[in-house]
Order: C-alpha cells, then structure tokens, then sequence
C-alpha cells in the first residue's frame, strides 16, 4: 500500500498553522468527549552519551479516526557534531485497518501543534480584548506560539519578547519576527504587531494581557506580584519532572485548565504546585477541550486569572500528521512510497 | 538526513536468512550478557471493528547500538475488504545521536526473525545428528521456521508437515515447499531434504528429532507421550495470554529455555504449565542467549527432552532492520529519503 512519507521540509512546506489550530482544537475537543485514548509513555535515559527518548502514543475515534506513535530523542551532545538534538519520527494508522498512512519527520509536528495548543488556551481563556502578549523564551519554539496566537487574536498589537539568559537573543529574536512571519508562517497582515525585545520582565509582564511561557527552566520565573489581574498564562515550556516556569504561588488565586489533567500534575507547570501542596486535584478546572466542548466554564469575569498548563500529548501529533497528509494530497506535494 | 524507507517487497528482495540468523543469535548473547533493554509493551484492543495493536520497543549496546519500536496492527474484519490482517511499521535510529536510520515495513521482518529465533532455539538445544524435522502449522510462517532450520542443521533430510485443521493444507504445502526454499530463500542446496504432509500426528512427532510448533492454537496439540527421548521443542507460535500449542505436562521432565524467562512465563507456550502449577519459575534452565553465551549449559545427554519457547522481542526486529540497511546499502537495493 502507498504511506505517506514526509521530511522536515516537506513538513515545511505543507503544513499550514490555521489548519493545524483547527485540528488540535477538534482533538481537544474529542479528547473532553471521551472519544480519545492516550496509550502509556514508555521513556528511556540514555547513559553514555546522555540522552532520552520517549514514545508517546494515542487513538482518535470520531471522524479522524487514526492512531499511532511518535518517538522522539534528545541527545544533547549532538551540538558537538553538528547533528540536531532533537530527531525523531511519527507513525500513523488508518483505526478502521490497521494500515499505514504515513511516515515522518516529528520535530515540525511537534513544534507547529505545540504553537496550536498555547495559541488555543489564549483563545479559550484569555480576555477577548486582550492586546498585549508577553513571550518568556526566544528558542525555535517561541515563533510558533507567536504565529498561532496572532492567527487566532487578531487584536494584538504587541509582543514583549525576554529571554531571562540573554537579552541580546531577545533582541535579536524581535527583530527577525515580522519576517519569519511572512516567510514561515505566511502571516502577511499583522504589520501592525509591534514586536518588543525587553529585559525588564516585571515590566513586561504587568503591561500584558496574555503571557507564554516556552522555556526549558528548572526555577520559576514569572513572579505572582508582576500579575495584573484579568491576566491568562499559557505555560507550554513545563513538559517533564522538575521543569518550571512561573511562582507557583500563581496558581492559588488563578482559575486552572489542562491539556491532560493527570500529566500536568504529574510532569507539568502544576507539578510543583502540587508537591508543595499550593493545589490540589480539586483546585483543577478542568481541561481546556471541556471548555471548548461546553462541558464545563472557561473566564467568567474580565478580573480572574486564567492559566493553561499545556504538556502536550500524542493525539495532537496524530491530528497533525493526519493534516499533513490530507493538505499534501491537496497541494500535490511531499512523497508516497510502496510499503 | 537520509533514512532508509523499505517496503514489504523491498524488504523480500534485500534481507537473507543467513544474515538475519547471525543477528538474531548475537542480540540473544547481547541480551544474556545485560548489553539490552527491552521497553515495556504498549496494547491496545480496538472494538469496532475489531483489532489488537502492539508497541514493542527497546535497546541494543554493543557494536549494533540502535533503539527503536515496531507498531503492528491486526485487524481480522481486513480478510473481508481485500487487505492484509497483519500491518507494521518499524522505526530505528542510531543510540548515539538519535538520528533515524530507518522506517520501514514490518511484518516481513517480523517472519524472519520469527525463523530465525526457532531454527537457533534448535541448533542450539537439538541433538546434533538430528535428522527429522516435526512442523506444526501450514501457514505462512512455517516456511520461515523451515528455512532458518534447514540453514543451520544440514543434517536434517525429513520435514513433516502437520496442520491438525486441514490435511489438505498440509499436502499443499509440502508440495510447494522445495521451490519456496528455491525461490523465497535462495536455498539451492536441499534437494536431498524430503517434505511430507502427515495426518497421523503421533506417529510424525514420535519418528522425528526436533519439533516446530508455529500455530495460533489456543489448546495444546502435541501430547507428550507422543515424543521419544532426546526430543528437542522449539514452540513459536505462542506468544500472548491464552496461546499454546503443546501438552503442559511436557515441561516436567524437560530442560526449559527461554528467549525472555519474564515473558515466556507470562504470555508464552509455558504461562499455562506456570498456571496450572506444573512448573514454577526454578523449572526454567535460562535463556536461550545464556547458552550461546556460554554462561550456562544447554543439552547435556542425548536422551533429553528440551523445549525452547520462543515469544519474541523488539530486539530481534531491531537488529533485522539494521542488518536490511546494511544489506540494501552492499546491494544498492531500496530507497533513501530526506527525512
């Protein structure tokens, strides 16, 4: 049978962010409706070189109806020899025969479906009249939640961008923006975004209305009292054991979603909330995709906290790749080989 | 980066049994010497229609040093539309770097590999001048455990071939068997080795030396005052909860191998015997691996009945897709995509 098979830049050139949105969203979606299954995280460390690698998998019921199973490594040596740190390839199966759909490269995936899910908590929970968003991070990942969240609130007019490690990368990082989301992302009307590198992040963060976090940190960042009320955090950089972004102190008074409400306090920015017991399960609102499928309130008042912690999970890849693979026949791009 | 992509008739085309033999044995001995880790099985039933999926996955040291999982569906409503019950993909990178090798097809490997364990089980633990061969089942594996035996026992001049559903199975394919070996195995030199489809089970596996039981049975077949003494067992075709192929009471006064003690027990040809109580963990002598190893003995008189029960590990797909990499490369057969 024919498998679909895709490449980095095939994935590039393919995948479109608005179609991505709308296909985490339907997975979110789902996912409150039961109709999804998230199959065991198998995980391994690497000793010699120092590695890790996992294998998340998952099944879509409905009208998507597909399964299958990424696995993804991170060597972090591999910057010695100019080889990618991250590498890793994605499965997918047609849930009705078992047969394969397509194979491919998941580092774009999981970068283009992690800009969807923050994007989505901004949309979901945010105020509607939000204009200011506040970037932590200025990696490969920040571009993507920047992208999908301009897609999504169009009334944002500013992006803070800070790097708590370097502010020349911010800089740097805020003046490539306008045109990586021409080129990347063709996002061609949203010149009016204004796109700020700044080093004063109390500042920052208390003149926003949204705020992403995407960085790998092991020690909070975002202080509670640099909070103005009405403000939403989408924390998206906390996605394994001992990663965190921002005062866990936050979440007391905040209003609390999940992507998957098991594995953010597990392995998520709630994680540590939860050991030091700030939060408990109770605390939890509930999962964004409860929200969107009307199951349970998003904001209710224009003053509360909202936080969406995302830790992402394999369906997410699933529906992307299952996008990649239905655009590509669109588009008459990307590769099919005989297997 | 460049990985390889092989279909099914790829796969056919590039791998041999002779090399995938050599592989397998040396994971098995890898495995015995600690130098692997086999990742936890992920499974899932699917309802409607009806299917099983399986992640198996793990981790070979050593010289071959690669990680990878196979997925394989089985959806038995296929045979009503015209599609394989059986598909697979099976993906592998490079334990260095993490860098993908190779995505391919994976139920060809998987009845290679399948061969290739039973026929070592027997080169191993069967009595040297065995020379009649007993194969339970008349599908499409048979012929891959035929095949790997015949390569490594020359000796072997008498083939039966019993399939207790349909006899006339059974003569169908002892007649199409010497131009299989030709034609699908490349084997030119067996001329001298006689197939015969037999009816009479007790009488086949009391003239034989050696017995390959490769059925999906779900009740024991082969009695155990059928075997004369020096028998050796290689039980293949069970391989999870429920399965088995020969008479408990075999294992009490036999020499018990395993390809893994810890899943043999629980979903191999040996978990009814643990159930019943006839064996307990101690009865079990090792793993095949162990043997070849040198670490402890395999047989040690010419009248003892020994049983390999082979249930299968990722390890052995694994190790066959490097070597159909490095066979594809030698050959210049398969295909190589940007990834």
């Amino acid at each position: 049978m024919e498998v679909s098979i895709f490449g980095r830049k095939d994935m590039q050139e393919i995948l479109e962010m608005k179609e991505v949105i709308e296909g985490v969203k339907a997975v979110y979606k789902l996912k409150a409706e039961e109709e999804t299954a998230v199959w065991p995280l198998v995980s391994y460390d690497f000793e010699e070189p120092a590695g890790v690698m996992d294998i998340k998998s998952g099944y879509i019921r409905g009208n998507i109806n597909l399964h299958g199973a990424k696995m993804l490594n991170t060597f972090w040596g591999n910057d010695n020899v100019n080889t990618p740190i991250f590498n890793g390839l994605l499965m997918v199966f047609d849930s009705n025969t078992g047969v394969p759909l397509g194979m491919m490269d998941a580092s774009y995936v999981t970068c283009m479906r992690t800009g969807a899910a923050g994007a989505i908590g901004v949309e979901v929970l945010a105020r509607t009249d939000s204009r200011k968003l506040f970037i932590l991070g200025a990696g490969k990942q920040a571009s993507f939640q920047i992208a999908a969240t301009l897609i999504l609130m169009p009334g944002i007019e500013k992006v803070y961008i800070a790097d708590a490690l370097s502010y020349e990368n911010a800089v740097n990082f805020a003046d490539r923006m306008p045109e990586v989301l021409r080129k990347d992302f063709k996002i061609l009307n949203r010149e009016y975004v204004d796109f700020e590198a700044i080093e004063d992040m109390a500042a920052g963060v208390g003149d926003s209305d949204v705020i992403i976090t995407i960085t790998p940190s092991r020690s909070p960042v975002i202080k509670k009292e640099w909070l103005k009320p009405g403000t939403h955090l989408s924390c998206v950089g906390a996605d394994m054991k001992g990663k965190v972004e921002i005062d866990p102190e936050i979440f007391t008074n905040a209003k609390i979603y999940a992507d998957d409400k098991k594995q953010c306090m597990e392995v998520g920015e709630m994680e540590l909330a939860v050991k030091k017991g700030i939060i408990t399960e109770k605390k939890v609102v509930g999962e964004v995709g409860a929200v969107i499928a009307g199951l349970i309130p998003g904001r209710e008042t224009k003053d509360e906290i909202t936080v969406f912690d995302a830790t992402g999970v394999a369906l997410l890849d699933l529906v992307t790749a299952k996008i990649a693979i239905d655009l590509a026949k669109e588009k008459g791009l990307g590769r099919k080989a005989e297997i």
